[in-house]
């Protein structure tokens, strides 16, 4: 079963026993829940595109490891073709989905985690690389999706983990038995986390050797004793309690993030990857950083392609598709959205080899990469609003247009061009409302914004990378300027 | 009683019968219904404020008609004065509800009709004028919110109200009788609609001769019979059902839209202001606009206001306020805004006297100022969004935090700086979220895009009043070109 | 005398003997210098349409001090009226030059030092004050023309003034006699210094107790001894040799810098208005900069129109102008310029009284209107050059086009549209490339930049005006957070 | 002699009898011209850095016609990897010479003729491909610099070539004869033309079938007879003839543009490799202005590489390396700039193999990476200007800096950091000033927006590429509207 289907997958998930909180209360079965359900579709659907030929180069690979066909979403990728292919296959994603489909992350941990421990090896004797290939042929036997877990709630952010007044801002070791670790402290932000079967968890920060119980890296099933997560409010989250289909936007697939709580968790040895190594941490956190900067060159292009389809499809509902500013519109947006992909592709073209065997994107292109995705997606989302014009947040719900008193008044006043219904408009500027606003905005904007790091963390990454003295040679070279 | 107190235009309202329709069903109190009380509240604020002394000079004025005290929401602008104090009452406002207070439109509408009533007047021997008088008066010694009301639905946008399949996707005359009109259409995106006790209806467009019957102007209480209003969706919407307190974001203020609908309304000639000179439509529309326009300068900086104070503050409780790279953005989101403002200020300053003696302000400068609005509060709500931090988009719901068995978790993790509870942090959070996201996104982001007409309308008025033969004439003399 | 005609305001200049070097050269006649003398003539400009019936209101006013009536690029401002009318005049004078007319700093400066004075006074019961209301007697009577000078050299920036290796890299008192001090250093970008009557110094920064030498402001005649200037070279500045009418882009008017040095000149007690109290050196530069960042609403917007309606027409020419991405580039140029100009406007119209009694700009929003002004002018002069096409970059110079060999050839094949000479297209593509790369983009595109100060320099001041406390109590506010 | 040697190449030029006029004079000595020289450098660049082993997998490779190592620039493309080497050969160039290097437009020439003549003949039954085949042999044996000339004056641009009332405003065949044809017309812009050996003439845009005359491509020496051209100014020109080091900012490379005239040129058969065949026009003008789009994505990054680097240089010099403003803005130069590349990357590697054989660029991401090009360079320089402070409009001549009187008070007062000389800090300045208003900044500005199609051009690709309907039926799909 390397390749489950998404059915099997879904069963999957039913049959873990997972902690989970929202609004106050214990969700008992988080596969049927109406709010948690379309985030589970959006990984779903990274095993049902698996299963068909036409996806079958994007979405599947042979694993170097086991020889066998995989989902690429548990790829060790074995060149840069493969870091082109996993833009692609985020993009077709998010084409899909026109949602967080959340297995990435555990994607990049993957890689991430895979060269590291191979370089603490080298460097200290330990032999985490060998529990780490062993961890990622149980992951592609049974296409698992596993959530990579990185970023700690941090307390007062001007403070480091170990003067931070409550010590477990930072999740931290907090004891160490011989069979294992025992683990307190909480990762913020985990997108998927109730649609994984695993979480692996990696330092948030680059550390100094005080920081030693923080330096730690594991891998535990999420239904773990002491593992218990309390989902986020998403804008518009309860709409889809309403039995909606058109107000919801996108009636099948969506996000979610919870705050992930480690309550004293034990890891048993063979599951830990990093322990005590801090100066190890900042490799691990960077090159995760970077793969997973690199994907949002990917996925969130696929978002953008969406919003770019509804919004020129609005222009023809309003009547307004001839009129040259709104091709101008589109055509920004479709520019904006492209050289998105140019930086997730580009990044992955220039990529190169580990001491490990296994590939790296460029790590100055993918923080320029995920510097663009910052900015553009507000700009793309600004300029859907304005095509799709002041209806998108104005229109009445649902429920008044299938009202027999209202609902003739709606059809009627809300029509847009003859040849399309009242419905089918609404239906799109609830698709629009949606990925600005609504629950697909946490995703599109927001995320953007902050996933894979901040924009400032990017901008410490490429004045690190940026080489500015050689770019002082050179300018010193044309000006004639001695050394 | 030409200055009720907001109590008082509480209970006026609470007297009225409107027809109001949401999710389905009629609401019988609106006044009490929490999804549109904080409306009404934020509309009750420009009565609350104009009892206080410190507010009096902005929040009051005396009536060029009658002598008497009145608010300045139901002034006729007599200097640019009143014009420059208009936008501050509006920065005021702004900033006491983070909200859309939906009292401007009406003013804007008075100011509009006033003069356009004067001139047509002089050209047509009609007398409009007069009854407009009389009409300001009956506002003023009552002290009423009128709601104006231009937007029509319009169909599919590349036809003229006449060639519309439907003939009333423009509100129209369908009948004329010895005391009046018959009217049938709807005017959408209705800000206010509900919390007004009159509604005064300008047409949408300029007009050719052969849509006289489109050419109309006139007001009726919002309880006429035939009119009906169906109340519009806002992103987070039902949140406020909930009972909360702090998921809401704001819990005091809102704004609220509806599609108003005309069914045979029945308008007596003492209020209609405009019946078939179409030649004087585009006069209306452009007066009314370019008030409209000017508003934006004043309503939205105030608004920006809170949501930059909100930003330092989360900043301050992240303990990330001495970062170098926050302070440059929140500078960055104050410049922005009062680059708004001076728009505000500068096409008031600028505004001349009108034939029948009131102030209108500098149309270039009014429309350059609602252009600015189109694309400054994105940015700034998106810097916003920055400063945040994802926290508030992934942050558990309030009952979560009051839940005796997760809420511990999350009091714990979700600290920022030791002095600041992580109720605080969170409410601050859910506050950002309701002006990027949320509820109040609707007023600060789409509106300012499409509030007062869409950027290509104002693009279409930059180029009309640009002058650009004058500069083609200054650079022609530079140049030494001869004519 | 107290309006010269610009003839006369030539022949003063010609009557001066300065120490000008140029090119290593002592320039003997700079009246007549063919690259000075356009930057006399923009000068002249303001003597010139002060002459005019039609720009009496704008040009001139009535002297505070006399009575008399007196060119307003010397009026002590005595109403927000006054301030408003700077901007105008500024705006005008702007497109009739299209270059830097250089005669607002010295406006700027004199206002600045008037209530500085007196509020020294006050404080330290000197008597700069009166000394300085005589000087402007005597400049109003005379009409002349001062240069303001502010900016220091700096040397190392990173070091105040006492710290630095030369202590003469900030300008200081060198000497103290009884009848005057004299002082040494250099003042840098002096803008039109060769085309004034009188330099008018004051410090550069904010200073402290051991500063005191460097708190020094006063005013000397251009000629006196000691003084000396290093003319600076523009972009093209030698084409202006080459007695080209046509590759010049703007023959007649044009804007020139120097480096201004003071080889141990000698200040009477009666020019001396500030002179080691250190506390209120910050007061004056605050007040100057931001007089001086209101003119850049004005004067560059001037320029700005120049600009616009050069590219307006270059689109006719080329036969472009019905293409929509060309009016849109117009419109959204006319947009920028007029967002600048209304930021020039709203700091005046918010200006007011200072302790001495005149008038003085709203600081926040004057650097507000020149922050833009760093930014704005650079995209009005990309789109410029977008619309002109490349043509302004490769176009054959004059000598070819009035060459029998090969003039014909340029003639036919640089044709436009059929109705237009190849070198009206040439005159006008070559103003283009003045304003955008050539002698006026000194003053268009750098000086916006750093003219009254760097962008950092306004950043600062809108951070301390923004008042940002208050901000985050309307925060606290709305989110019901207790203090 | 498949690589000449720098010297080889400028002797070979100094052979040919072009016909070259400037400032109304023949240039006998193109080679030893102070104006043009530098731009004679920049292309031997091209042969000189071909030479150095480090450069050698970049800067050549092996023929794909004759097995032989040629010079990279006469490449016909071979893989995708050959289309990233392009690009990282041209940021290579444009590092070394801070300028336009000329020979790239050759190169882009070469590859889009080859894949068109295959096509032609493949659907006309003619014999392009062979001759051409033949022709490249000839530059690749004898390391030829071609230009590639593609833009046609154009007129009256709102009128296709046969309606212009001058038909020569379109270059054309006006005679047929049985060896060959004899063509008449101009291409404006051509840069590098005085330093190649031939011309590669393609037509500028797609015809239809009256444009027959019109649809011509062909090569011709540069020093055929009939073949003029006349240089075209650029800002700053004629600082070189002063004699100039450090006035000049560059005083090594430079950049030229000529307006090239065919005044009844006769062109042999065997160079024929268009006549007729209308309908390809638009393929051999799609495919050229593609690849030459993808160039920008190499030669300006390199520029701007060094401009970042003077930047911060001057910002060591200054002694403001440390302000936290400073560094940020040398971060966003360098995100910017990497961005540009990142563009030219994506569609290089984005690449795949034309009906020919060679390899073509993705033309979607091109287009994108030259849309880039119009925008980023104006920004960086405007970053660039910013840092570098005022005194690179201001700064005296070098003739001052060197004059026994006045340099003295240069050297003393224009210090920056006590380590560095006043000179070196002016050479850097002048550098600065060199690319954002000088000779440089006509390639680095103008021609990023210009060269290879003016944005608008771009534009209208990206629509025809962007595949608007798939994105419409992606966003139906999520909101399950039917088709």
């Amino acid at each position: 079963m390397t390749l489950m289907s998404g059915e099997q997958y879904v069963e999957s998930i039913r049959k873990m026993n997972m902690q989970i909180y929202m609004f106050g209360e214990k969700i008992e079965n988080s596969v049927d829940n109406p709010i948690l359900r379309p985030s589970l579709n959006s990984v779903k659907a990274t095993y049902d595109l698996a299963q068909l030929p036409e996806y079958e180069d994007l979405m599947t690979t042979t694993s170097s490891i086991t020889g066998k066909k995989i989902n690429r979403f548990t790829n060790i990728h074995q060149s840069t073709d493969d870091l082109v292919k996993k833009v692609k296959m985020q993009r077709l994603l998010g084409q899909k989905t026109a949602s967080c489909f959340q297995r990435c992350v555990g994607m990049d941990a993957f890689n991430s985690v895979y060269s590291t421990t191979f370089e603490i090896d080298q460097s200290c004797g330990t032999n985490y690389f060998d529990r780490f290939v062993k961890y990622m042929q149980y992951v592609q036997e049974n296409d698992l999706t596993v959530d990579g877990a990185m970023t700690d709630p941090k307390g007062d952010r001007s403070l480091p983990p170990s003067k931070q007044k409550d010590p477990d801002l930072y999740l931290r070791i907090v004891e160490r038995k011989d069979d294992g670790i025992v683990v307190r402290g909480a990762k913020a932000h985990q997108t998927g986390i109730c649609n994984s079967h695993e979480v692996l968890v990696m330092p948030t920060i680059a550390m100094s050797p005080e920081d030693k119980d923080y330096a730690v890296s594991f891998s535990v099933p999420v239904d773990a004793e002491g593992v218990l997560m309390i989902i986020g409010r998403q804008s518009c989250d309860t709409r889809k309690l309403e039995g909606s289909k058109i107000d919801v936007g996108n009636s099948e697939f969506g996000g979610m993030e919870a705050l992930l709580i480690f309550d004293n968790v034990f890891v048993p040895n063979d599951r830990i990857f990093l322990n005590g190594e801090t100066e190890f941490a900042g490799m691990m956190v960077e090159r995760f950083a970077g793969y997973h900067r690199q994907s949002y060159g990917g996925c969130k292009v696929g978002v953008g392609d969406v919003l770019i389809g509804a919004a020129a499809l609005v222009a023809d509902y309003n009547g307004a598709n001839k009129a040259s500013h709104v091709k101008d519109k589109l055509i920004e947006m479709t520019h904006l959205n492209e050289t998105l992909y140019s930086c997730g592709i580009a990044c992955s073209a220039e990529g190169h080899r580990t001491k490990s065997g296994n590939y790296i994107i460029d790590l100055l292109l993918a923080n320029v990469c995920k510097q663009n995705v910052t900015r553009f997606p507000y700009e793309i989302a600004r300029l859907a609003e304005d095509i799709a014009g002041g209806l998108m947040v104005t229109a009445p719900s649902e429920k008044d247009l299938n009202d027999p008193k209202v609902g003739p008044y709606i059809k009627k006043y809300l029509q847009g061009t003859a040849d399309v219904t009242t419905e089918d408009r609404l239906r799109l500027l609830r698709l629009i409302e949606n990925l600005t606003l609504g629950t697909a905005a946490v995703g599109y904007r927001t995320e953007s914004m902050h996933g894979a790091g901040s924009p400032q963390a990017q901008r410490i990454m490429i004045s690190r990378q940026g080489n500015i003295n050689h770019k002082k040679n050179l300018a010193k070279a044309i000006a004639k300027i001695e050394n």
